[in-house]
């Protein structure tokens, strides 16, 4: 006898990437940083006594909320602090979008967003994106027809790396009825040149939700660490209802609040990343692949046609040489690798592979 | 305009226990071990690299399963790990419970079961305990008649602290059709000479979910560390579809690994509970309180009507001298104080401040 839910039984399962245990492995497969967490923080994990362990954590990691709300000038009732962002879209979806009613995305975007849709039993309105990653001129009309309750995208784009500017999304934010939640976990690696800023519009708009997040920006994916930003309405039934009550470990707390002190390191990573990565894009496309511009810790790049490999020929061929990148075998992604930025010396192995890869295969 | 489902604006809160940042506060409202975690936790914490956390943790935690099913002499197949007893208990909900259906549970127990049952969109269907903290001699029955999809009952009892047997939860267990969660949140204070098994009885079972935390035996509630263990078909949906791809950081993991290793370190505070819980008992008594036997490391000290104080006096009189103790406004509870069970001088401080109180106050 089977005790699921219908529902649970009959969805597809989130595919999470590869992480082997292998140090040997060059993983650039799930967009972690590829530098350390901060010195700051190998500090304050030092400093943290185990007895602290065996008291509750501070239910509302208001510590860590109050130096975010300084960082973003924003309040501390703005605030609430997740395990991981993947926590965030959870609690977003269980608490604006009611069983049966509808959650609006974009395809191809974070493959979670459906999973967790599915999960709260929820429809999915997904609209197709365009040909150079464009949304929808209607999208919030469209949102607004299917009566969504809640819609997520990301920005910068994943997997694409596009960045949407501010003032799309606060026209969207404006037309659209529901709660516009927007994935920031990338944003730390966008070009500053472009003056990004969406926490600005939070107090303009009271349906607006901004997701950020420890694991790339900070290099601390292992810790599960993220936030949302929002009006104190968004904010405080995920504070007071739908959260676990002790949602974040003492632990991640003091070392969020020594990454967010040492920022200054984690800029200098988000630095040296966008340098590499715009040496990579070169790299992939003097070796005749398709790359765009990408404002994200990761580059899209298109395998054309004239390759006699695939993808997922090329996906396959890396990971026998212990590489690993993304390969997603669905509808705009089949003929693409998603591949997260390294240091120079790794971009440098994946790009001498690929070349032999090619080589060998075309 | 508000923005939340109805259930969650309707719904009251959980209320968690006071957690006072003040070192100097003798807490015994939240059922915390007095005893810190082990060494070996303490050593495993200064080994950890924090480069490691540049990576996702592993998802799905297989080295601390693997130490898990050899404890229990289950499968890996059998367990899986949660952010925290209160993430198995919301995933039971989430995976088993349809929104709209019916949750069983009996009252008074964890206040939180009801909380994320309304989370969940379900139905309560709850029965009351008897005088002693009965159970219903028919409350599979009842749970059949109202079709609960899951109940939770919690094993040794909260706020009580009394233990239902082995054989009591085997019957429910075969005459209920949903699925059962026992909560044995404070399963490691049973007194041994009980012989008090639960696990033994998962693989009769292919509805019995237990639930074990690392919070209280292990000492570590600031860590958030919990494990379901069940039928493999019941641990699927839940390790592989509903739970979040990563929901055990990669410290957590290593830190309960370290803890599982050193399980004689936390047998031995697990003794001194049991005897320092004794002694307390007998205390309270001599000063008139009526105090039940407790399986678990705290106590529910009844006030008697002879006494001009009332549970709530009581609490805020020693809440004033910075000792905290828990006082539920509820139905059967209003006239009882639930006491954790502190160190043999956290309890003598406890005493000598209560002494005062009654003969103050009365």
């Amino acid at each position: 006898m089977s005790y699921e839910r219908d529902n649970i039984r009959r969805m597809t399962a989130y595919q999470w990437g590869e992480q082997p245990d292998s140090r040997e492995v060059l993983k650039l497969n799930t967009n972690e940083n590829p530098f350390p967490p901060s010195p700051a923080v190998a500090i304050a994990l030092t400093a943290f006594g185990v007895d602290q362990l065996r008291r509750y954590p501070a239910p509302t990691a208001n510590d860590l909320r109050q130096k975010l709300a300084e960082l973003h000038e924003m309040e501390v009732d703005n605030i609430v602090i997740t395990h991981g962002g993947d926590e965030g879209l959870r609690l977003a979806l269980t608490t604006f979008v009611e069983p049966g009613r509808c959650f609006g995305m974009l395809e191809p975007s974070y493959s979670l967003y459906s999973v967790l849709a599915e999960i709260q039993g929820a429809k999915i309105f997904s609209a197709p994106l365009g040909d150079s990653w464009d949304i929808p001129r209607d999208f919030a009309h469209q949102l607004n027809e299917a009566a969504v309750n809640l819609a997520c995208i990301v920005n910068p784009h994943a997997p694409s790396g596009t960045l949407l500017d501010a003032d799309r999304i606060s026209r969207l934010a404006n037309d659209f009825q529901g709660v516009l939640l927007v994935d920031e976990a990338y944003v730390d690696f966008v070009d500053p040149a472009l003056r990004y800023d969406l926490v600005r519009l939070i107090n303009a708009f009271d349906n607006l939700l901004i997701l950020r997040t420890f694991s790339k920006g900070y290099s601390l994916a292992g810790l599960r660490l993220g936030y949302l930003i929002g009006a104190a309405e968004l904010i405080e039934p995920i504070i007071n209802k739908t959260r676990d009550s002790y949602n974040v470990d003492q632990i991640s707390q003091t070392l969020g609040e020594a990454a967010i002190g040492d920022r200054a390191y984690a800029e200098e990573t988000w630095r040296q990343v966008r340098a590499a990565r715009r040496l990579l894009r070169e790299e992939l496309i003097k070796m005749g692949f398709q790359v765009g511009i990408s404002q994200t810790n990761f580059l899209l790049a298109e395998v054309p046609l004239d390759f006699s490999a695939s993808a997922e020929e090329i996906y396959r061929a890396l990971k026998a040489e212990d590489i690993l990148v993304r390969f997603f075998a669905t509808p705009l992604l089949e003929d693409k690798l998603r591949i997260s930025v390294g240091t120079k010396a790794q971009n440098t192995r994946l790009c001498k592979a690929l070349a032999r890869i090619i080589g060998k295969l075309t």
